[in-house]
């Protein structure tokens, strides 16, 4: 029995329903609600300690991080296999799925984050606000509420977001030289890992992919993957995101 | 034929050295002299296009990152094993190696650069100064040299970095209570990702451990080990740190 705790189309999120759709696997759907914090609920920590979405749960066994769960996946229902079946094509794919989190994901929060959660968070009273930050795990996410409550991000952040972002489009572009897919000759979870960064800068700054084609294909050719149609689109399991209310 | 491009006591080398010793295999030692920005020549920036030890070579291939460099060794060479039997226990491993490499190494920079180069950063003249960052792939890296150049570490980087520590220990200490090693049974990739920092932390923040009794016990453990004793001595492999020369 399979259980995904899962914000739908949340980027992390998107990662793993995408690798249990690609499998064929069926898996029972708990959506949490980020603008309400269910992620940051007594019960969802027990399961999650660093307070964020997904957690795949398997019979007993509890398995966080997208990264970590979509491994787990390919290792326990290996077909149709998600990774080289050399080791060194495991490590470029690796490569790739590391940069998506420590390079990509952090980019992406900035503008996601502003467009998303600034109204929300700027009209909360004090307390409200510093109860969601205590109720927040990790130090990074602590600080950057806090950056934006006090005014929303730089535009130094803003800067270093997108200089992050250039800097992944150009070793994407580089690696896609030697193959189709990001880790070679077949399809695998660093192109899972990568697609949501990738899908969701392009509508931000399209001159980041206007300008290499190789990317560009690639994009369009995973966009065209049903199983990226079923997760990437809204549906039931992953309702489309609606701006918090503005301050009035 | 496998060589390993390192900088002997950094701690990502430390991790790969580690697990090359603790496989026992022989490997050619390329020691890089991070003083000397010999990980940012071109030579090296062709193998490791984000300027960072360690790079291994193996016959013909080229992995990167101290993280998927383990995963590999432990894939080619499996015995000894270090990795759980269990794709479950595995997953834990990865959420430790993950956590070392999000939350431990940023947190340990802070500290580490501010020792051993905010004065040869604050030496240079500008022109050499601006030289360094331009050959600097990894925008984080440039922004703080930027920082450490123009004053060192704000008090609050250094708060950050220790409440990111303070976290990877309570979270050491947690998982400790299950098992005698951090991904449980058996010592694996998790023990070898995470005790660099732990052991430059315990020497920087004594508190840290003294409250932890389980991450004492731990560390103990590990430091008696004879590959690590290896690894974390000084040698003619991993030369002693030295301090830069301090400004006149």
């Amino acid at each position: 029995m399979l259980e995904l705790h899962h914000a739908g189309l949340s980027s992390c999120s998107k990662k793993s329903r995408l690798c249990l759709k690609e499998k064929g696997l069926t898996y029972t759907s708990h959506y949490l609600d980020l603008f309400k914090f269910e992620h940051r609920q007594p019960r969802y920590l027990e399961l999650n300690p660093n307070g964020v979405v997904p957690t795949l749960v398997h019979d007993d066994k509890v398995i966080i991080e997208s990264t970590v769960i979509n491994e787990y996946l390919d290792e326990v229902f290996p077909d149709p296999p998600l990774k080289p079946a050399d080791p060194s094509g495991r490590a470029r794919m690796r490569v790739f799925t590391k940069m998506a989190d420590e390079f990509a994901l952090p980019a992406l929060r900035v503008p996601v984050w502003t467009r998303f959660r600034l109204a929300q968070f700027q009209a909360m009273d004090e307390r409200e606000f510093e109860g969601v930050v205590e109720r927040t795990p990790i130090i990074e996410h602590r600080l950057r509420l806090r950056a934006l409550r006090a005014g929303g991000f730089s535009d130094e952040a803003f800067k270093e977001a997108f200089a992050r972002m250039e800097y992944v489009y150009d070793r994407c572009e580089r690696t896609l030289a030697d193959g189709p897919y990001l880790a070679g000759e077949m399809f695998t979870l660093a192109d899972i890992a990568m697609l949501p960064y990738v899908d969701a800068f392009t509508g931000l700054r399209p001159e980041l992919i206007a300008s290499r084609a190789r990317v560009r294909d690639w994009h369009e050719r995973m966009m065209a993957r049903p199983a990226v149609q079923q997760t990437f689109s809204p549906s039931s399991e992953a309702p489309e995101i609606r701006l918090a209310p503005a301050r009035s």
